[in-house]
């Protein structure tokens, strides 16, 4: 394919997340990267001497985000920016024409939210987020599983983001990462959404079901600075000041449809990474940690199964085309999935995305109701409806392969 | 030992489990049975004839439990009796002058938990619960290691009462068990303690530590009417009514030292047993789940380790007691050590319960709260400190080797 009939990506933000996302998008054919952008020159010149590499013209190189959204050979956007600046970017891009999609995190305010979804409104121009969970290899089959009604209907959630990231939060000053700011200031479950992303498409929020009500209950602090006080000097940053986010932070929603979803955020204590899934119906349960499954009628009695079978069974067909395996670098594949799935419909003229701008405000609200019902000493807090009603009768139509209805 | 020195227990309540500890009871040598009774003149007959059997003499046998706290013989008192009817009996029992174990479930309101902190205070009567789990080699072992510091300093606990009890509960008219109309009337976490006393151990809750508020998120009800559907004629008893309580009730509890304690009461659904147990601190964790434990700097990074080995390490002194494997049919042996545990230390002139008034109140209140909270839309109401205030400084100096603190 000629470099003008590639698909433009401009990519705002080049840290270790938008640094790997570059990386993967100089491996696609059909890519042209026309623009870079980020708050560091740096990065910015490192990417741009990247795709220059790749055998691309060099890109636009610029510190200011409004550069890439006015590039003309831009034809959609990526921010793997800070989590406070997604949305700002995202209303940027789309009343610049571009389409955008967001890396993952939570939104600073459910106004924000509201004001994605008065955007997309107002310009019909699409936007998603890159939850490349819900292009999970086992989050797609348990999807196809929960489609298929293997667990009956729905009753029950879990799910969570448990990774230990306290050197990575303590030493994010030197390394120019967000992370130490906010859980400096922030106390609530500031990364929700690769947990909730898959489970909310399993429970068919926005499309028969919609989430009530959010309550979230944080623990003491102590993993940041105990971890800090034994592993860094005396007067480094991590050691000179308090952290209010919570070690452990439980958040329950309940839906319309009378499910609860269960999230745990707990990422500065020492602990093997998990994302904590659970999916329970009125048929059989499924657990990540031990992973297992329990099917009334076909599982032994009272007994779990190994959900390795289970998984080759329903395995997702996007997941048994070739062209995944060769990007399997991507935290196992779902990193090249989510990105094509953003990419490919827009190429072929689609503007529904299969996470769409509901979707985005709803999972990104989870943050800021998180943080509000923290504050109010784990009171429930009603959730928005941000498709204003249409949730009760909205039905969707797949128009492409990369759709998650 | 002549029956003369035996200690005299009386059993109020004698369906399943009453019949299974008399049972237990009956193959101890120093215990006398002198006094059973139950609402149903059949159970007490067949108990009283049990008795008889194993070569005592046959004990009062009666329908009003008010006989045997009468009867002289009877030097303590267990109650396998329904859930709603176990505080009436504790305060009747202290006040008759009868120490007194209750089985497990939770109370009908909090008013009576208080009733019963101040009958202790009033009679001086000591008061336990026979919460088995409490007891269990698991729980003691990991109760061993939390004391030891293994985990470090506690930061949030999981624990439920994961059980599919659809048959039971549908079938419970005919079996005489108060299990279908508690299912009937009541809606939130109606039976907490064999996850939460251990846990309520390890947490120090009424000895320097309390809960401070509690707050419970019921799902949709759709197990046990699907079950009934399925398995029950049309005109059977749990087809032609409704249940009221939830599938799966989430209740999260906060403590005053900061804590977090999440607990699931899942008992309609099909799925294997668990005590979905979860004990986390700054240098380590333990999963029911997965049977794996995770400690900083032992355990291989980012690895869990199977916790079998470590339950060798740090298996409690009470189950190399030869003893114990002698009555293994009790739930693996803790049915066993929590009957002894209420024994042993009032046979020796103890007053000092392992599970003390303190305690019973603490976990029975659970109930109530919960289903307040689930009144009110899962707000959190506020747990009572039934120490007033004691718990700040209180500090057990064991004096028994059932001791649990």
């Amino acid at each position: 394919m000629s470099e003008k009939n590639c698909f433009g990506i401009g990519i705002i933000g080049l840290g270790g997340r938008g640094s790997g996302l570059l990386d993967m998008l100089l491996n696609m054919d059909d890519i042209a990267v026309p623009a870079v952008c980020d708050l560091y020159e740096d990065r910015a010149r490192q990417a741009a001497d990247r795709v220059e590499a790749s055998g691309r013209p060099r890109p636009l190189q610029t510190l200011d985000y409004r550069d890439v959204l006015a590039c003309p050979d831009v034809d959609g956007v990526i921010t793997p920016s800070s989590w406070t600046s997604h949305l700002e970017i995202m209303l940027a891009a789309m009343q610049a024409g571009k389409p955008v999609a967001t890396e993952v995190g939570g939104a600073t305010s459910v106004q924000e939210c509201w004001d994605l979804v008065h955007a997309a409104k107002a310009t019909d121009v699409p936007c998603m987020m890159l939850e490349n969970c819900c292009y999970g290899r086992e989050e797609m089959a348990l999807l196809n599983m929960v489609r298929q009604g293997v667990f009956g209907e729905l009753i029950h959630c879990q799910g969570g983001y448990e990774h230990d990231l306290r050197a990575e939060v303590a030493r994010g000053l030197e390394n120019r990462h967000y992370r130490f700011l906010n859980y400096q200031h922030r106390n609530g479950d500031i990364y929700p959404t690769h947990a909730l992303g898959p489970i909310a498409k399993m429970l068919d929020i926005n499309r028969g079901n919609r989430f009530v009500s959010l309550a979230s209950f944080p623990t003491k602090k102590r993993g940041l600075k105990e971890w800090a006080s034994a592993n860094l000097d005396a007067d480094h940053a991590a050691n000179q000041t308090w952290f209010n986010q919570a070690d452990v932070v439980t958040t329950v929603l309940t839906c319309a449809r009378g499910e609860t979803v269960v999230l745990t955020h707990d990422t500065t204590l020492p602990r093997p990474y998990s994302r904590g899934g659970r999916v329970q119906g009125t048929r059989g349960i499924w657990m990540e940690d031990n992973r297992s499954i329990y099917l009334e009628g076909s599982s032994p009695n009272d007994s779990w199964e190994p959900f390795a079978p289970y998984l080759e069974t329903y395995d997702h067909p996007l997941w048994q085309k070739s062209d995944v395996a060769n990007y399997q670098a991507g935290h196992g594949g779902m990193d090249y999935l989510v990105l094509r799935a953003f990419i490919e419909p827009l190429m072929q003229g689609f503007k529904q995305m299969p996470i769409d701008v509901w979707d985005v405000a709803t999972w990104m609200a989870v943050t800021p109701l998180s943080e509000e019902s923290v504050a109010l000493g784990g009171q429930p807090v009603a959730f928005p409806d941000f498709t204003n009603g249409s949730w009760i009768c909205r039905q969707i139509a797949p128009d492409h392969r990369y759709s998650l209805d």
